[in-house]
């Protein structure tokens, strides 16, 4: 199947263009009417790098290339609006292959509300998805980025954390007794990640001053927030929102469950800054789209990110890095 | 150097917000406040697909990604917006290379008056870029598709045709007397291509009806432009604008210059479909920003690309087929 098929058959299975969207898929471009700002992320991920494509279906590699991409949109608070994606396509993953990893993005898209707008398949030595996410808001005051914490600030964190970890061990083949659903809830965390669309819109509402997604890991994505913001961040490992099974599973590898919650990413939840009187309000925001809102700590004065332990031990500015 | 190192040395180099950028590079997304309509396209390139990285530099790598990517929006007649650009970087490809590889790209930006408003670096085993760019015009009426054209319309090109594909074989090694000046043009079809901007906004102001970029060769795009079109185009291999050289080099390698010019791609001129009356009129156009444009055909009723060769022989729908 030569590339034109290929790119004819999956834009067969496209929805037509409507709403935002006045052209899509078989043109030069996508063209769409964008209202009021846009918020525009890439992104990509890569066979080996970001997904072991012998491990993992084309239908989850789909589900996690777009989930994460629109991961971005959650974290500005931002509507999503269209996707686009660029597949890298090796010899030996055919058209079926192909197809069914843009079944998995259109699942995703079709939960979320996103348009699948436009794309590109190509031939390449490595399979890869490199993923385009435009999001949109009333204004520019509307969206939340990094820079805007300040000394005195609660910091948040949506959900809760570990799991991506503790799932890499199980789809790694660590064997572990967990009772399925807690079993199945941990994998899921890396097989289907869930963008934290609705949450982000409802901090961004709530006075969320500064807000970042957690994929690099919770004390690199709160470096960010604190470089950005120029604060120090100060975090207490007591009041991590631990996924129920993390434990275990850190209990059978010898690692350390907070090391798992704190040092490694993929868990793709939000981590916000707010001022301290919003904190009741944006939990109830939070909690109305379904969703776990926890106060992990608190900006201070200062640059980085302290850890305390929960023996309260000081691990001191950029402690991550030691359990990471 | 870490991807966190290389994404903040990506990200000094590049310009400050300003004008429709709200926010840029080192947040969660960029952020813009779109007017009109916007025209958005994904693209990638790969080592070993679309470009040598051992026969090439990094800069040429980085020019021919945003050239290329900026074509689909020449090919619509819209103004450039903004482009974002994600790396795919292998271990052995260091951090010079990459600041290089931006650098290329960052000057095609500044020629083509495009933002480099955003992007990723991550690892990969091999070296890809892909590239999302987003052009405007004041409303869809004002862009240009591929269904647009109507028997009777004039086929017309831009500029000259063959360069690409004569390029190839210099890069390649083919030695062949040309005039330095000659020669050096036509290596720039692959290594510097000019994404048609200017002439495509001409187009599309003097009423084209149908257009696309020449990439995958004159003969396949005209046939998408007939596909969508529900067209047959005539096309008259004589009135090809040949560039200079590209005999020479054809008859070096013992190929037929009209197969260059008709069977292969990367030429990056634009192929449109317009009105005979308009035909002046854009010539004018087109002309006022420095490129020539040729008629070269006719649209007629019926399905698919008919080629007619010099000699006058008739060599049949999608003749184009033969000649690759």
């Amino acid at each position: 199947m030569s590339e034109f098929d290929l790119i004819a058959a999956l834009r067969a299975r496209l929805p037509p263009p409507g709403g935002r969207l006045l052209l899509g898929v078989g043109d030069d471009t996508a063209v769409t009417a964008p209202e009021g700002v846009a918020a525009t992320s890439v992104d990509a991920i890569v066979d080996g790098v970001h997904f072991q494509r012998h491990s993992t279906t084309p239908d989850a590699i789909g589900r996690k290339a777009l989930a994460v991409a629109l991961s971005d949109l959650a974290a500005m608070g931002a509507d999503p609006g269209e996707a686009y994606i660029v597949l890298g396509v090796p010899p030996d993953f055919d058209e079926e292959d192909c197809l069914a990893l843009l079944g998995g993005a259109q699942a995703v898209a079709d939960a979320t509300g996103t348009s699948l707008a436009g794309g590109d398949v190509t031939r390449s030595p490595v399979l890869f998805a490199a993923l385009t996410v435009v999001g949109y808001a009333p204004d520019a005051e509307s969206l939340v980025g990094r820079g805007g914490a300040r000394p005195g600030d609660l910091v948040v964190v949506t959900g809760e954390l570990g799991g991506a970890a503790a799932a890499l061990r199980l789809l790694e083949g660590t064997e572990v007794r967990l009772a399925e659903k807690r079993d199945l809830a941990l994998r899921a965390r890396q097989l289907e990640p869930r963008p934290r669309l609705a949450a982000g819109r409802a901090l961004a509402a709530s006075g969320a001053r500064a807000m970042i997604d957690v994929s690099d890991g919770l004390g690199a994505d709160a470096n960010h927030l604190a470089e950005e913001s120029g604060v120090r961040i100060e975090i207490d490992l007591a009041e991590l929102p631990i996924q129920p099974g993390v434990a275990e599973v850190a209990a059978a590898v010898g690692a350390d469950p907070l090391a798992m919650a704190c040092g490694e990413g993929d868990d793709y939840e939000l981590l916000a800054c707010l001022p301290a009187e919003g904190a009741d309000r944006a939990r109830e925001a939070v909690g109305s789209v379904g969703c776990a809102l926890t106060v992990i700590g608190r900006c201070v004065p200062g640059e980085g990110v302290r850890l305390r332990a929960p023996s309260g031990r000081d691990l001191g500015v950029r402690g991550f890095d030691h359990l990471a």
